[in-house]
């Protein structure tokens, strides 16, 4: 998928909100749990009751692998459904892969060939030869980990070199950009740092970021918003538990559907003012 | 598995070899490609011919997950075999993962619960609750990267910090050593980078060390011995490729043992003298 159509998508609907399918088994509700393909059950009626609240869906890979080769099955189930069924929406694995070349080659395949993903996060601490063999592939995005939004990212992003005059998720986004273009390359920034979203949008201007954070991690959407926004909207903000499992009961996808809406008329309102 | 075993594993089998089943099923020998679980079959042979040489298996998930959810079975296959019929073998999960926290857990329920690996391989960039949730495992063990193989190590793992006086993969062990010990934390050091390694032995006098990148990558046993050799061994010296895919035929088995005892033995030599 290229950037214009997410951009004409995110017009569409008036939304650049992606949901995360963080869709744990523990935690799906009681009476889906012993359905033969209990996980995607769930998934298939998050998906119906807000696809068109949303422009991508990303799916955790963690939580399908937790359920063992049976889990993997679900995971391609799930992106299978969407992709036959809403082809419009961005999809995102969200695998967080990284690793050297020829074993890069194969996360990418299984991604984007046998899965049909449109993107896949990776890690950036390997470096170039671990992020090109992603960026072969026409119509297909990394989303590199720039400024993650959770507590552990002060322990190594912040890491500056004087010298350079920047901290290490400034030299990864600088440096990385250069390996593809907005075309095919986003970054992760977390909505709980809207002040680096501000520094990091000097820096490019043109990419898309994939934001989480917002919800149950606590970031604000009108700050990323704020700072983050560009002039085809250059924003993905991902919200997962908070939509996904806000109800518990038999009608938990309808409230999802209600959670999703109530952010995408933020979102809404969002645009008008600026696009 | 604690340190004392993998210690008197060493001694015991005069070998710190790790052999990674980067069984690529593009690369199996043709008579097993059409075999039901072919890649499985390839595996079985290599661990038959190769498990009295050898004190680890790294198993690359990368591989595996390129074959959709019939891959992830021969990995929970492949990891279920070793286990049972060889308790006393080091078994690495080498999957790169790196998420915040609850993501994190449910790597650590995959690869330590539902598959029983005494390891995993991890990327430090998203911090400490990235890691963390691995360490809450009696026995377990997270092998975090530090200075890695490939070319693209150079890009950020050398990213320098003047007030700090310490590159980021220093910064990254030097912190991360703290999170656990020596009796669950090793780390990732290349073989390329022989001269590197003399200052992280410096840095973590008694962690084991999990260095990839002899044979195909070119590094040296010797000079990773030389820098890299504590008195429990400390290292755990991976080689993959060269053994795995030594021969194309149908004794491709036998010639991979013949490849691994010949690494067996030059450790053998470098254990006589140290130990």
């Amino acid at each position: 998928m290229n950037r214009e159509k997410i951009f004409q998508q995110i017009k569409t609907k008036e939304s650049f909100l992606c949901i995360g399918l963080d869709s744990d088994y523990q935690k799906i509700p009681s009476h889906l749990r012993n359905k033969k393909e209990a996980v995607f059950e769930f998934n298939k009626e998050i998906i119906e009751q807000t696809h068109d609240t949303c422009v991508a869906y990303k799916i955790n890979t963690a939580f399908y692998e937790a359920m063992g080769s049976k889990g993997w099955e679900i995971l391609e189930k799930t992106a299978a459904y969407i992709k036959k069924k809403y082809p419009e929406i961005f999809l995102i694995a969200d695998a967080k892969r990284g690793d050297i070349g020829n074993t890069a080659k194969m996360y990418a395949k299984s991604f984007f060939e046998n899965m049909d993903f449109d993107a896949i996060t990776v890690s950036p601490y390997m470096g170039s030869d671990s992020i090109h063999p992603f960026l072969e592939y026409n119509d297909k995005w990394v989303i590199i980990l720039g400024l993650t939004s959770n507590q552990g990212a002060s322990d190594f992003q912040y890491f500056y070199s004087d010298k350079q005059n920047q901290t290490l998720y400034e030299k990864v986004i600088s440096t990385s950009c250069k390996w593809g273009s907005y075309d095919n390359t986003m970054f992760v920034a977390g909505a709980t740092k809207a002040q680096e979203i501000k520094e990091i949008r000097k820096m490019i201007p043109y990419h898309f970021l994939l934001v989480p954070g917002i919800g149950s991690q606590g970031g604000s959407l009108e700050q990323v918003a704020e700072f983050g926004l560009n002039k085809k909207c250059g924003l993905i903000v991902n919200s997962s538990r908070s939509i996904i499992f806000s109800d518990h009961s038999e009608n938990f996808a309808t409230s999802a559907r209600k959670k999703a809406i109530e952010i995408k008329e933020s979102m809404k309102i969002i645009l008008d003012k600026s696009l």
